[in-house]
């Protein structure tokens, strides 16, 4: 069985919008079990989505249609659908009903446009849409074939795909198989060292499959399995999960949607630790991605940008001597601003980063991306001398995702000891 | 004449990856006056790949295929190409031998695989590839059409495309209508207000159109222009952008691809003025935005970013009483911010921000999302309070756009008053 999908909207063929709904349902399918072999784009242009929507069903199973059903004169994809199945459109009471609602409770009038939106092919079941005015429909045709129709807003149409069209596919087509994805990030380590460490594990294991996949600063290990029961699929990724983990270690920072920042919190939440951040070329990022995450002030209490060498010394107790020796770029200074940090904001934990970002300031001795990160805390200070190649931008994000990691593996490290 | 555009991956079928090279494609050619009807997208399978190449052939003049030219077994464009178009596949010497090159510049052996990627379909144009190893191909076929073929990696195909391919078309295709967009970007203001501000002309200007994208915390104003003449084009669009400066005025705060964060950095080295950030809700997302700047040293001091209460008062002097009498969140609060600020960095400009970002800590009298912000000047201090309804990252960045933009109009009306 395959499905096709097809994207309807002139605003794509100009490419001024990215067509994200045709990869959201691609991936909303593959993960249901469906295969997709064919993706159409096509403009609001009554022939060619004709003959795409022909076309489609000449050659695929499931149809599924996004765009062209909202109230303009431009939104012709029901029209188009009622004449390739040859059936009429009916006005559909439930349907006018629930847009007259719709209008009223914003104290609004209904335009004689909206009611367009009630016109149904006949023999089609209709979507209710919580998010909007337009209907999703979920037509059966000849042959056991299916044409789907959603709305091209995303926030409209995505809620509609998972739960209203991909049960009733699955139900329809008996699909068993189900695919599941589990994602486990990993931080400060390079992807030809990661391939070192389990490629052979990456390479050897087919069900899940293992996909490696680089971010700026961090690296997605994407295990993908493929299995009729839950718990057989669950059971699979744990196993994996659990062999990767004995390898890397600490080196894995967290699982799925959550980001490095979130983990850095909750790990200080958890141990009741405080912490201060006194930043240079990083230049506010730490400070940001640290309180991004709601209830951040339990544990972040201040934070210095210090770009030029007095507010080091002024806000930091920098020695100038110590700039001057060593120059603003060196391991003494970013230890002298994690403790000075730590002592001013009187904190359990103090981050001192001090380097290049570039494009200009470097040198042959210190050249751009050379960056230095400091922890200071009850039991002293460590410091780490790194070296990034981006621009400044790349560099910058990726010297907070260093600084942060340096934190997170400093509370883990100290939360795996009390246990052990 | 029509263009088709066909994407190669089974990654885009899964929906693993977002097919950002349809809509570049789709949007270069539009630029270069060359109209989209079709877009089709199949995996890595001879059979589909042919299928949809004849079929674009049928319907289109210029096809244009990213995808599948790598080195590896998946990699099926060239061969079904010179299948469809019953040419034989020949050795290209130049080809083979800038591969060898590029892997002996690297000190590395080339593989068999590399090799294939130099058999060529007779009669093709071969497009130098300058970031990889992959190729692009430029064949004329009968009845005057053309088929493109370019690598899917997007760093490889852009330069290629903008430098080798749209050249080419637009001399065989004699296309001498070029479309022109020039965006106006907007701050501190609805869209509801900017529609009554320029709806009218927005509506009535045919050529140049215009078009409202609304963005957070700015609006950018797309106006497109299609003409023969680079001339006519640019005094179109600067006859319209005069008009809509009549009427927005300081609002405007730049053109196409500049940040608000540069024109605040290009301002500040022009006045030679310098500037400091005590920011609370914002979390140091002012002053990372301003250090994103090459060159942002000249004129960002320092920033401070005081989340505690305690921090708001070792830090700032702010008052403790002020801060029991009004609250954290308060204009008087923000004000004390930014003079307590611009003293101990002895700037020339200094801001405060106090709010709540949210989702925690809002009441009925002080609403997640009531912000304040303060700017510090010789000439005194000034302060707004805004209302955000986004959720936590959002309100942040509405914050900062908001904080940003005040220091924007300072340094504006200044220069302006001093011009008049």
């Amino acid at each position: 069985m395959g499905a096709e999908i097809l994207t309807i909207g002139t605003e794509l063929l100009l490419g001024q919008i990215v067509d994200t709904n045709a990869a959201y349902v691609a991936e909303t399918l593959a993960a249901a079990g469906i295969d997709v072999y064919w993706k159409t784009t096509v403009g609001d242009n009554e022939g060619r989505i004709g003959e795409a929507m022909r076309q489609a069903l000449s050659r695929s199973e499931i149809v599924i249609a996004t765009g062209g059903l909202g109230p303009t004169e431009d939104d012709l994809t029901c029209r188009v659908i009622a004449t390739v199945l040859a059936r009429p459109l009916v006005l559909d009471q439930t349907v006018l009903e629930s847009i007259r609602r719709r209008f009223a409770d914003r104290g609004l009038a209904m335009s004689r446009n909206n009611e367009r939106q009630a016109l149904i092919p006949e023999g089609a079941t209709v979507l209710p849409n919580l998010r909007g005015t337009a209907p999703g429909l979920f037509i059966p045709v000849r042959d056991g074939r299916v044409v789907v129709a959603m709305p091209g807003v995303p926030l409209e149409m995505r809620p509609m795909l998972t739960e209203q069209v991909i049960p009733r596919l699955r139900e329809r087509f008996e699909v068993s198989a189900r695919i599941r994805s589990r994602i486990l990030k990993i931080s400060g380590i390079t992807e030809s060292q990661l391939d070192e460490a389990i490629g052979d594990l990456a390479r050897s294991s087919l069900n899940p499959t293992v996909a490696l996949l680089a971010h700026p600063g961090e690296i997605h290990i994407r295990l993908t399995v493929k299995t009729e029961s839950h718990e057989d699929g669950e059971r699979r990724l744990d196993d994996l999960e659990a062999r990767l983990r004995e390898r890397l270690g600490a080196l894995l920072y967290g699982r799925d949607g959550e980001r490095l920042e979130e983990v850095v919190g909750r790990l200080l939440v958890d141990a009741k630790q405080t912490v201060a951040v006194a930043e240079s070329c990083t230049g506010g990022l730490v400070c940001h991605r640290l309180t991004n995450r709601p209830g951040s002030s339990a544990y972040f209490v201040q934070g210095e940008v210090v770009y030029s060498d007095q507010a080091k010394e002024d806000r930091l107790g920098v020695s100038h001597e110590l700039i001057v020796r060593h120059g603003a770029v060196s391991r003494a200074v970013a230890e002298a601003m994690a403790c000075g940090m730590r002592d001013a904001a009187r904190t359990d934990l103090a981050l001192g980063i001090t380097g290049i970002a570039g494009p200009g300031g470097g040198s042959a001795e210190k050249p751009v991306g050379l960056t230095y990160i400091a922890v200071a805390s009850a039991e002293g200070v460590i410091c780490r001398e790194l070296r990034f190649l981006g621009d400044r931008e790349i560099n910058k994000l990726l010297a907070s995702q260093a600084a942060l990691d340096m934190v997170r593996q400093c509370l883990q490290s100290r939360r795996d000891a009390a246990q052990a």
